[in-house]
């Protein structure tokens, strides 16, 4: 989105002084990355890129997004618990990717196993972009969901004192009181605190499964220490720990050295890259037990671009969330058209007849929110790439 | 102060995991400084030193140091505004001292042209040990007052929540409650706003002479970011840039790069090698500037040792402060007779005439308040050395 901010500054010293004030403003906020050198580590640390100004976005696609982030979160729920649904929109990938495969199979496997956990956590990111039509009005379109390790929640909470702060430096108070408040982490980590409370066991932990190398732990640090206030324990392993001291009792509880886990919740797992054989294990066992997992295994795959694109075929979304007109256009709205369609008219007659099998099991929906936003901006020549991949940078929404 | 906490660990394994936590949370807090290797810039930070756990502080000293504080403010005012006082006491110091002999020849020169600004800011942080009397019981002893460019108030008020974390994580919910909220940020920020209303000129700004080489720049953007917070405008420059860019008009209004000047906040300036000679010739710019400074000369002056010696003679107190006799009791409590007293009779005499000789004028007393403390810990080896110099670490203290 154009703005005209920079009419504000008066020369290159004042943008300058701008910037080293902005810096200084997000490192006291909290706006951290550990640094490329040292990912491990936290005994230098550096902030998390972002634009200088706020970004112009219509009131109304903001508003879009929020309105149909709770549809989202319905299609992926009904996604996930349709097994059949998955087996048949995935065979085809299954052959050609091996990763999908590999999650696949455990999915199958805890399937013919038995569900040992009903309580299931999705903290869902949807990304968009802002597309302009050809009459020039901008519209919302889907890029992605994101349904396990969906990140930058915990650092988006910090960034809007950050653009508050650089419009009151150019004495642009009214401006600055509008950028909106946002606070994801403290809606993610109520997520994860349901969950614990569903499982049932005061003195159960969340586990946080992180990388070693993790430049972005204070994102995923801001979550914890949310959770710790409600006085719910986090303990950070990651999947050789797990592989290392895991393991499940006769009623498949999961114990990580010694103590039970209530809530698994991945911040790795999620890229090819991820996964050695070991790693493969760990997930396995953490699939398999009767801890509630963000996301369990079935939700994770839901997020597969082939999934997405075969929910934009017609009838698919009707057939998903029956008796939703509503929702089913919102969702509709906001499909950018991306996908081709590779599935031939058999494809279709399949999957019509699982989505017609009945779903697994009758369910209970405790909570279904949307708690924040994340904007990023990158330069128009990059098509593709997020923050932490150093393309995208952080960035908030100034609604006009 | 010797405290139990270690023994709530149960290995060393543990003790690493929690001082993870505990660093992660400080630098998510804010308690950031500038890298020792890089401390003109903020591109990459680490955390300011401090202690895992909070030190026990007997409730009774903790409220000492508070009655009193008001009391301290009362006499360094009192000092302050005593030009012959001043001149008896530093007489013997500025014959040997060419510090205190340049900063008391600036003093001078701005009584000769006569004061330009009345309202006077002190924001004086007066350090304690607690030492262990005779009988076993704890006792407050003062250090000293530092009356120009205090630090770390800005730091300390993010540490309470870092010491929060750590007993939190040990489960030692109830102990977390117990760790005192503390804001000096927001006092002393409030002070420089009186400041800055009493000289009445809304577009003039703050001016904070600041360090080239400054590691502790987060301490003083958190006392920035509360008056901005208050739309009062900071600018932060160096002596050398008030040598080249500032000036007087013929009301000797302050402008530096062509903005009036409302307040100068001083943290520099306190010691030897912070002066060159354009840093002295800046120095005395501001000195008889109409800004209203923090502190003023005079100000700077009344926290010297030798005026601190001065003030543990006998009859002192009660000469500065008439009619105060309860005011004197309480300074007079906190008093560590660490100072030998090396003038004598004939000088007793000249001081007790200076103090009889009225002040030179009336003065309305606008604000008067403690707002917050500051807790330092060391090592037993070390007898003196500041956070700064890397030999104390921030503490808070944990009333018992």
């Amino acid at each position: 989105m154009a703005t005209n901010w920079g009419s504000l500054l008066q020369d290159k010293q004042q943008l300058e002084e701008l910037a080293r004030q902005a810096v200084d403003r997000a490192l006291a906020e909290g706006v951290l990355l550990r640094t490329s050198q040292e990912p491990t580590s936290s005994e230098v640390v550096s902030y998390a890129p972002f634009t200088l100004f706020p970004s112009l976005v219509p009131s109304a696609l903001l508003e879009q997004a929020y309105a149909v982030q709770m549809d989202f979160n319905l299609l992926v729920d009904a996604v996930s618990q349709n097994a059949a649904f998955l087996e048949q929109t995935l065979s085809s990938t299954i052959k050609q990717d091996d990763f999908t495969a590999r999650l696949f199979d455990i999915h199958k496997q805890v399937l013919k196993e038995g569900i040992a956990q009903t309580v299931f956590l999705g903290l869902n990111r949807s990304d968009y972009m802002f597309q302009r039509s050809a009459d020039g009005s901008p519209a919302l379109k889907q890029i992605e969901i994101n349904t396990i390790s969906a990140s930058f929640g915990g650092l988006a909470s910090r960034t809007p004192a950050v653009h508050r702060h650089v419009l009151s430096v150019l004495s642009k108070t009214k401006e600055a009181g509008k950028i909106l408040s946002n606070n994801p982490s403290k809606g993610l980590a109520l997520g994860i605190a349901k969950a614990w409370e569903l499982y049932g066991s005061p003195n159960a932990l969340v586990l946080l499964i992180a990388q070693e190398k993790e430049r972005n732990i204070f994102d995923q640090r801001a979550i914890e220490n949310e959770l710790l206030a409600r006085n719910i324990h986090v303990i950070r392993r990651t999947f050789e720990d797990i592989s290392e001291k895991g393991s499940l009792d006769q009623d498949r509880r999961l114990f990580v050295d010694g103590q039970e886990i209530a809530v698994v919740y991945f911040r790795d797992g999620y890229m090819p890259r991820q996964y050695s054989l070991q790693n493969w294990e760990a997930r396995l066992l953490l699939e398999r037990s009767h801890a509630a997992k963000c996301p369990d295994i079935a939700t994770q795959l839901a997020g597969t671009k082939k999934v997405q694109q075969e929910l934009s075929r017609p009838g698919m979304l009707e057939m998903l969330l029956p008796g939703q007109p509503e929702a089913v256009a919102r969702l509709r709205a906001t499909f950018a058209g991306l996908y081709s369609l590779d599935v031939g008219e058999e494809g279709d007659q399949a999957i019509a007849e699982a989505l017609a099998a009945p779903s697994r099991q009758e369910k209970t929906l405790v909570m279904n929110k949307h708690v924040g936003h994340l904007l990023r901006t990158k330069a128009i020549e990059h098509a593709d790439g997020g923050v932490a991949a150093g393309v995208a940078v952080l960035d908030n929404p100034y609604p006009v």
